[in-house]
């Protein structure tokens, strides 16, 4: 069996591409790095790598991750600026002995020295987005946060090896430093070759409150399908931020199994993801959470074509 | 009840001085940055704020945390350089919305904008330390890496509202802008004033493979002991790296419950912590794993001592 799923429609060329791949024998970690990079370079989706949205400085300040299964083997950066695919970073740092997370300055000398492509990040798009948001809400006092779509991805390969990366620009109009959960273990992701992976989208404030990643592969472990697993964390963790401080911010998760069994949960309403399978091409779903699972439907050809209009149509500010 | 547990000697002062004010009805928080700071500011432990050891270009650069037990608010930095108490930062930053977990000049323009003192971190004696591992390890081609203290404490109040917070510079002779698992909820602590909380020293790298601070809160919410859920996670990761890795590196855990039981575990030889209660005065304790669990002894006069003469020891570079 081989295998991969990924937070949002946005994955889909991605895993389309890797799909092929591990259908002839491709390393998880080649398959979720090759995947994850062509998001990170894709100018029209606008919360991972080029294209990306800044912070509230307008700068375009990256946070990426990726964990080998086999070995529990982490690398991460978060707060890059300037460099084409943080995910590529991410996965050699997994290879150092130590210092494997490295963030700002120190992660762009890493890059640096290391050979990787530099790249000005900020589209003129992002540009846009930022003065739209600008005018909207700072310039009025408003709270200008917005807008925190993680690109997460667990890939299964042939020989049983699973892995998983991040990419995202997170917090559109963050302050300058702020890192969310993609680049935290056990928050953002969790692998274990032996069990299974999970990834999360959404608040990151929140998600890290949860460690909901690691949660969902401990329940796995225990013998959990993925969806249950996957329903039990989100609920749960949903729960007590409601009950403790009144409310929850969005918390989307997306896990694979080693059978290649997968599931997700969201309590977000229309929650894309992307997935594929030996036994299924790759496919877009929309989720929704009813009566304490979660539905999810093949996102229809109507859906897809008014995503691919949306997310190039002109921004207009006023 | 209330109580405070600390990994390592250098933290028993600030216990001290903390339990005289839970004895009075302190809060939790309140105590757990009370005692971090007295930490942060004596100069002759050199893991932990001022004198505390540099990264490899001979830069002091902090990471710290706070969670507060109740909300499961959580405020972190990370490679922050040059402000006096990284915890008092990283508590106001648990305060915020969002945009609670900042690194390098991000979190350094926070803190200056929050009127946090500014202060060269780097002493003399950190600069010797630093020329004498130089010396001895990068100018001969070696592996310089060595040592990773961070002070991490766990708090109970008489409101039986819990507490956690970290802090360290990190591993000695770090890349720049590498950070550890202190600054990342569920690594390196974790607290649940319905439950508990445990916070973690040694190899950031390996602490964050196995989400352990996490995994003995959950531990103690099934039920177990704070001594049986340390071991178990403890050893456990232990087993696991060395399976899947060849090796492990330091995994050291202290932990309280609500009701101010309290537990210790660790994979090294001679691990210190300190540790108070209503019932317990501020005690340092040397522990050691013994067939699977972990023996406390209370630290004699004579190692006390002999601790005391080593920290301000001249430093001999050949």
């Amino acid at each position: 069996m081989w295998g991969m799923i990924a937070t949002w429609r946005m994955a889909v060329e991605g895993i389309t591409e890797a799909s092929k791949g591990l259908e002839k024998g491709m390393d998880a970690g080649e398959a979720v790095v090759t995947a994850v990079k062509m998001v990170e370079d894709y100018p029209f989706y606008k919360s991972v790598g080029y294209g990306g949205l800044p912070n509230e400085n307008c700068e375009v300040e990256l946070d990426a991750a990726y964990m080998d299964g086999d070995t529990l083997a982490i690398g991460a950066v978060a707060g890059i600026r300037d460099y084409a695919n943080p995910v590529s970073i991410a996965r050699l740092l997994s290879e150092e002995k130590v210092n494997n997370f490295l963030v700002g300055t120190g992660a762009e000398e890493y890059a640096h020295k290391n050979g990787f492509e530099r790249k000005n990040m900020l589209t003129d798009r992002a540009k846009q987005h930022y003065a739209k948001r600008k005018k909207e809400t700072l310039d009025k006092g408003l709270s200008p946060y917005a807008g925190h779509d993680t690109v997460g991805m667990i890939s299964l390969d042939e020989h049983g090896k699973m892995c998983a990366a991040t990419s995202t620009s997170g917090l559109f109009m963050k302050r300058r430093g702020r890192i969310g959960d993609s680049a935290l273990s056990g928050s953002g992701f969790f692998v274990d070759s032996e069990v299974g992976g999970a990834t999360a989208t959404g608040l990151g404030e929140d998600l890290m409150k949860g460690c909901i990643s690691y949660e969902i592969v401990r329940l796995m472990k225990e013998g959990k399908h993925p969806q249950e697993a996957c329903d039990i964390a989100v609920n749960q963790l949903d729960e007590e931020l409601i009950r403790r401080r009144g409310k929850a911010g969005d918390l989307s998760l997306v896990a694979m199994n080693n059978k290649g069994e997968w599931g997700v949960a969201t309590n977000i309403e229309n929650f894309t993801f992307s997935v594929a399978t030996k036994e299924l091409e790759a496919t877009v779903y929309i989720s929704n959470r009813v009566d304490g699972t979660t539905k999810h439907e093949v996102a229809s050809k109507e859906w897809l074509d008014a995503y691919a209009a949306r997310i190039k149509a002109p921004i207009e500010i006023d």
